[in-house]
């Protein structure tokens, strides 16, 4: 058994930190003025009580270090309770929301997934809106400190790939992890802070600009609106969200590099380009469909085309059209694109960029090893050999990732779903995106009607996809407990 | 270049052997008679024609050998320009039939994969339902001497795992590999003589039973009747086609080694366990489906769900019943069934089970290295240290298998098939299974109404599939023409 009081001790921390949290909305209903915020003072008061609890228990350890198996157990640890307390509001706002539908709620905002399970948001007090944008936001900055401190160092899937970035000395870009994390976070909130101004400058009013600003460079697709961005139907608020949805899948120690002058544009990061790539390729393909298929005119198409591929490649998942009306080409590359994702070490889920770029690779040179078997070429990525241990790492991951999808919506058909919502559901819920495909979830549908047993596996499917699938898979071998 | 010479003078021997084997169908024409039979006479004509031509053309070098480049384009041509011509019957039979859809049935016989274009089969000559008969007996034959002569040496996909079969000289099955291919045959032979007697013994006209011992042996699935087994109502018959189907996907070197005394029982073979156990559970959630759920009697259901279970998973394709009727959990089990596949070194098609126990083995390596970064475990395979270069090469497969289902189905629904159709008609393809999904192509359905592109799209997904995928992605590398 691992020491928990060290794991403990953090998670107490972090329940406090989501009690803070709460007085926001808290605020924003009092100042309307909305009794509903009695429910963020209630919901505070408890997940602080519990917090400290767990703080005054297990404090008093100076210089504690948590040794690995203590790690996978705090990532794990941390998202489920956190999730678990943040769907207290959601919980007391309706005797129509089941707990069920509050823990599918908070989690969907906390692993920015962006899949909801409330009707009529238009209606809503705007404390609830704004917690859901909160959850968003923090799952956003959670996720990247974690990509860029944790996960490489756990060598969960690849990331380890990562970890030159911050620990080999010749090309540090800050001298200490902690930095770095502050740094990002100042990143972070800088391209809120400006999303936000740029959205109330398009038109939006100064609440939904600023929930806007939060969903949006958290890649999470929460809106204040049932019909999402086809709501706003101003082209300079569609732009917007382009641009920083994309902002926020770029690998965020690239924007620290680029503004300490190492690299001149981001666009060098071969991530990025690949991104940027596949979205174009999409994109095209798309534009000529609606253009000159259905004769919508181009720059109407340019702009719908392009909001809808960065959505889901970024995993932000708003919906601006249904683009199951576009036909069934259309439909097909949107059920592909959910899978791609975002870049490492941003707020984008999917199963990223990189792992592609690792694939590719490999294919090549197992194409090129049938022909040459007795001559070894060594594999490189981004100039540098790739480690031994990465190929492995990023395959296993892979398949983990298409297995997953298969058990989970293998689940969901369990619960009576069709074939498209079923699969479309699994691989939006692993990869983060929020809408699947047909009429049910789809972008211009609810998750509400699920049944709970589907809600729940989606849950855990979002859960698994936000912390790369094998943080939560070590927790499940036998040696975890014993060794 | 390669040097095409002996390339060219086999692929010559081979369709000189495929003319040979058109008379009879032209034999069975001409007994009953139908004037159909002169159909047969043209093409064995001129396929005779032009296997002559080039077997005088590059005959006369004594003791010839194939480098590995010659191997793949042997391999890739000789498939392809068999299937071209075992098409010409099914070209002349009818002004219906494009060469298009003669093509498919004649590249879908071939693969053993069962998808068929023709409708009215009840009513059409013997002769041609005898033809795609033997084309399936023949590509089962072709499959299972490639799986064991070539493809390992070919490193395809990890298949150079079974090499030791037969070049280890502690472990050698028979002395020589021809040796062996001729005791493979024998045994093919035989057992499908034994399933025609037990197939005519249990109620199937001469003619159907020796049709259908044909088709199932091969794990093809072509029919001489539109309903293909549900027209066989007796319950002998299916299980017969149960018992049958099984011996086809059976890795064929274990029977020689049970045959021979070298293991008791071929149940100790770990890739026919696993697969057993496969059977077994899918089998099991659907019984319960049938029985508890719909109500259907328990033998009726078990005799039902094992027969499309086996016929699914050893990639047969025969339908006794609409599974898409058993409700949403059913359609989701086959979808996934689909891509299992039966063992190495059978005529079953699809991912294959060592591939799945080769990844379950390095996931289970993987977590075991995030636990114990430091401690390198050796990874173990059937009691034997797995190769270095095996689990790369598998995952390879794997993901060019899944990245070939995306790509087709990427394809099908540009020719406007929905989602559903286009993704289990791409894994049907490259799995040689035969039926897909939905109301157009699933279990009652057909492939005749699909767009032409969608059929040649199809028609090189099964080509690729039979292949192991890498076979003829190697010839589109660069350096394969120019080394």
């Amino acid at each position: 058994m691992p020491d928990l009081k060290p794991v403990l001790f953090v998670v107490g921390v972090l329940l406090c930190g989501l009690a803070v949290g709460m007085v926001l909305p808290a605020l924003a209903d009092a100042l309307q003025p909305n009794p509903n915020w009695q429910i963020f003072v209630l919901s505070a008061l408890s997940t602080g009580f519990v917090g400290m609890l767990l703080v005054l228990a297990y404090r008093g350890r100076s210089g504690f270090t948590l040794d690995l198996r203590q790690g996978f157990l705090l990532t794990a640890l941390s998202w489920l309770v956190l999730a678990a307390f943040a769907a207290l509001p959601f919980a007391y706002l309706s005797d129509n929301l089941s707990y069920t539908d509050a823990f599918f709620e908070a989690i969907s905002g906390l692993t920015t997934t962006g899949s909801t399970v409330l009707v009529g948001l238009d209606r809503l007090p705007p404390g609830i809106l704004l917690w859901r944008s909160i959850l968003q936001w923090l799952g956003g900055m959670g996720i990247i400190a974690m990509a860029i401190l944790l996960l490489p160092f756990l060598r969960v899937g690849g990331m380890q790939l990562f970890r030159a970035e911050s620990s080999d000395r010749s090309d540090k870009v800050v001298s200490r992890p902690w930095d770095l994390a502050a740094y990002i976070g100042l990143v972070y909130l800088g391209l809120t802070a400006v999303c936000a101004v740029t959205y109330r400058l398009a038109g939006m009013t100064r609440f939904d600009a600023i929930n806007h600003a939060m969903t949006t460079l958290s890649t999470g697709g929460f809106s204040t609106r049932d019909a999402s961005f086809a709501y706003f139907t101003s082209p300079a608020i569609q732009w917007t969200g382009i641009v920083f949805m994309l902002s926020g899948s770029l690998p965020f120690v690239a924007y620290i590099r680029t503004l300490r002058g190492r690299e001149p544009f981001i666009w060098r990061d071969s991530q990025v380009r690949t991104m940027l790539g596949i979205m174009m390729a999409a994109s095209a393909v798309l534009v000529a469909v609606l253009w000159l298929g259905n004769g919508s005119p181009f720059f109407d198409s340019l702009r719908l085309v392009l909001f809808n591929v960065v959505s889901v490649v970024t995993t932000s998942g708003y919906a601006a059209a249904d683009y199951q009306l576009w036909g069934s080409l259309s439909v097909g590359i949107f059920f592909l694109l959910a899978f791609v994702g975002g870049c490492t070490g941003s707020t984008a889920g999917g199963v990223k960029i990189f792992r592609f770029q690792v694939l590719w690779i490999v294919g090549q040179a197992q194409l090129r090893h049938l022909l040459q078997p007795h001559r070894v070429a060594p594999i490189s990525y981004g100039g540098r050999a790739l480690p031994d241990d990465i190929a492995p790492s990023v395959l296993a991951f892979l398949f983990v990732f298409v297995g997953g999808v298969a058990v989970l919506s293998l689940g969901l058909t369990a619960f009576g779903l069709d074939l498209v919502t079923s699969l479309s559901g699994a691989v939006s819920a692993l990869a983060n995106v929020g809408p699947g495909l047909g009429p049910i979830i789809g972008p211009a549908g609810t998750y509400a009607t699920l049944p709970d047993g589907a809600k729940w596996l989606l849950a855990a499917g979002m859960l698994l996809g936000r912390l790369e699938l094998f943080t939560i898979l070590v927790l499940f071998q036998r040696a975890f407990w014993r060794w």
